[in-house]
């Protein structure tokens, strides 16, 4: 039974150990088998047809042309392993020729990618297709050759299971082992913490809180044999508006953003949650125009009850902060939906109130009035650890202020130019990640091809006859990849 | 003063905050400025000449001609990151021009690896040169832009402090912030701590015992901003000593080893500890040949008296485990010199031993006796997680046992083939790392180009100007890099 109803520590035991039997036949796989299997899993989402998106919106309160956008990266992400996976040369295979007249001789080696074991999975709550069941971390890490244990999000617990089924029928179809991936759906604390901990636990994905994403971190460090984890979690975006933007375009960029803050009542992680500008007449302007655009966007529900009422705690816990004031009309979210919401603090007050830079995750932004461009700074600085951080300024600000894209990439995964942070594009330029405690380890993406980086092992071969080494390895390149052949990169 | 002889923790906030405030300038020089540097340090630790070599050989009665060896290998290795860095597509570059008749329009994305911040740095006692002071960590760290702080090894303390003082000598003459590279001599415990958890340390590099990597491990992992640390620990190296390999090469095969074992002292981390065979006329001919031959090989100096005292006490233990023996004259080491010996156990001995599993660093192997290929497998899995391991076999033995690669795979970073594993090449297909306890990340290598990637994060440019983007992402490609475009691998 692949869709465990797992209520007991030792089924955890069972669960991890047949995930490594399976990891032992499943890396054997070629990449084109492997290719096959991820598109069949993309077809058969698609085969759920009208009962996926209709159990979605039921748990998770998403529109309907929101759950087909997204069920369509979805498919799209499992299809771009594939293609990832036909094309070959994402294992780095690396080639050295033996010089046997060196002195010592040079052996022969070559080195390349393979994948690191089986991999836990916890998809988030927000993104009930791209980032959960069969999101991006069970699309990279089977893509590579692991085996896959998923933990169902509780908040869309039927979702999980059909589309775990989904997988399970490509399984068959493919006839791929049949512990190749696994969902189990119970949800108490003690199984995500003995997930983690189990033995043939060999890395583990993330996407949520950032209370989740550092205790499954710490569950992991003190293991015997520690593992790699990469927790995806909370960001404040921050936005830099600049002065001869702002003189130009305050009306057009507050348009913006009011429909950035709200897009999908601000449940993303890379939406704008501080806006940092400087006080001036322009930033009046801005103002009163986001102000009105977001007095004018009704109330709308949340993924959950749970969501709807940390926001509004959190929200009142920001407002009722120390020279914290609301710009737009002061509505308290009832008990179904959450208003949108603008405050607004200076500089100063920001930088006293450590709170203040923690996510409010909902439709909310703080604006941060500065006095001037050092203290726009400072602000901004104060806050680095960011998936992404966003710059609104003209070429006449940036002449003036060359430093800030350098500045940007210390605190950010993503840097933006004139653009709003919510639509995480997937393509082999991605970055979604970034600097604590945006993510538990900078140096690996989420989003995009690189994101299978996450879930593999480089290993060399020396002195190894050529029929014995792996196809991407052997001297006739019958995959056809790019190679570093003797330091020349890419032959 | 860049020789910093701290002796109390508020000078580690010292060190490391002028390492930070270095690394905001040093990481913007170009490649072709860092790849001088590294050039410069080149030369200046040519430059030390004899009185290098003696003060080394004074430190660590190592011998001229191996230290001569390994100067040669840290020079070649500081100017294979310089031509790394004039090559230029170790950063990844990876541009995605913008789709605007898509729905929804597609943004212009690039992206690249920046450097991660400030490096610890703990070198190892038996590398003086090599992984110590200007070693690969220190080395593949400043080439990809980031500052150094190293932690003296109090083994070899004036070795260091002369290659510290070429490393100052080369930031003088190319002009580099006077932090870039600082040095700290003071040894205890609380400083490597304090060093690991100041909040301005990015990343560590430690080369050295298995108890030592640990714990800076779990220091890192408890810091409020966790970072990455890549500790390159103990290995035993298993070698499988395959019965036609053995019937047709015995003798040729136990005197490799012979050298193998007792190369340098058995002070290397690659130091075959575990040979693995099936009891049989074949295996005898190999034990004899091989206990004749380390009998002849005369006692040594190790590095330090703490080395000596730790191999005899080790070789102690093993020795007096159950079932085993020992194959060679079993004369003690005296409290000089370090007595080369291999031991021999049953596999059933060695499987219900835990302890035969652990390191004994120095000129000791334990030669593991089986009663069948089955058994062999059971051992050599029972010890995964190994820099290396290598397999003594012919065509036969691999049409017999096909699984066998694949196995080694998984249990080291470096497979090797009828070679012996001391030896480490430079170039870009090593691996030097592995499973843990190999290292605490088998996700990356210490030697090799590829080092590199401990110490760099991958940042993207969404929507930004072109005169704005670093040379790297340019539309023109100013740098002539190979770049992945719109998904195409290396164009």
């Amino acid at each position: 039974m692949l869709l465990s109803s797992i209520t007991s520590l030792p089924e955890i035991d069972l669960v991890m150990e047949q995930s490594m039997l399976a990891f032992l036949e499943y890396k054997k796989t070629n990449p084109k088998e492997r290719a096959a299997f991820l598109e069949r899993i993309a077809l058969e989402i698609e085969t759920l047809s009208e009962e996926l998106i209709r159990t979605t919106q039921a748990e998770t309160n998403l529109p309907e042309a929101r759950l087909l956008g997204e069920r369509g990266r979805t498919t799209m992400q499992l299809r771009m392993f594939a293609a990832m996976l036909l094309e070959g040369s994402w294992v780095e295979a690396s080639v050295d020729h033996a010089i046997l007249e060196r002195v010592p001789a040079k052996p022969d080696i070559r080195k390349m990618l393979v994948p690191i074991g089986p991999v836990v999975v916890f998809g988030a709550s927000n993104f009930p297709y791209a980032y959960s069941t069969a999101g991006g971390d069970t699309a990279s890490a089977l893509a590579a050759g692991n085996t896959v244990v998923v933990k169902a999000h509780p908040a869309h617990l039927k979702t999980s299971q059909l589309i775990a089924s989904a997988i399970e029928k490509a399984i068959a179809f493919c006839n791929m082992p049949t512990y190749t991936f696994q969902h189990v759906t119970e949800s108490s604390f003690e199984i995500g913490k003995a997930l983690v901990q189990q033995s043939n636990t060999s890395a583990v994905g993330f996407t949520g809180s950032f209370s989740g994403g550092r205790a499954l971190f710490d569950y992991a460090a003190v293991r015997p044999r520690p593992i790699p984890v990469f927790s995806e979690m909370g960001s404040t975006n921050p936005v830099l508006l600049l002065p001869n933007a702002l003189e130009l375009n305050a009306e057009t960029i507050a348009s913006q953003y009011a429909g950035s803050i709200t897009l999908g009542v601000g449940q993303f992680c890379t939406n704008p949650g501080l806006l940092i500008g400087i006080k001036s007449a322009s930033l009046d302007r801005f103002k009163s125009t986001l102000a009105t655009a977001i007095n004018q966007i009704p109330a709308a529900k949340m993924l959950h009850q749970g969501i709807l009422s940390a926001y509004q705690k959190n929200r009142s816990i920001a407002l009722s902060t120390k020279g914290v004031n609301s710009l737009t009309n002061d509505i308290a979210s009832n008990k179904i939906d959450a208003t949108p919401i603008i405050a607004m603090v200076s500089g100063a007050d920001f930088l006293a109130n450590e709170n203040l830079k923690e996510e409010v995750f909902g439709p909310y932004a703080l604006l941060i009035e500065c006095t001037n461009i050092e203290e726009v700074k400072q602000v901004w600085k104060s806050v680095s650890g960011q998936l992404t951080t966003s710059l609104m300024g003209t070429d006449k600000d940036f002449e003036l202020h060359p430093e800030l894209i350098e500045m940007a990439s210390s605190i950010a995964g993503r840097v933006l130019l004139n653009g709003v942070p919510t639509g995480v594009d997937v393509c082999a330029s991605m970055v979604h990640g970034g600097p604590y405690p945006a993510s538990t380890d900078s140096r690996f993406t989420a989003v995009g091809i690189n994101a299978v980086k996450r879930w593999v092992r480089p290993v060399c071969y020396q002195n190894c006859p050529d029929h014995l080494l792996p196809d991407a390895l052997k001297e006739s390149n019958p995959l056809q990849i790019k190679r570093m052949v003797d330091g020349n990169p890419y032959q």
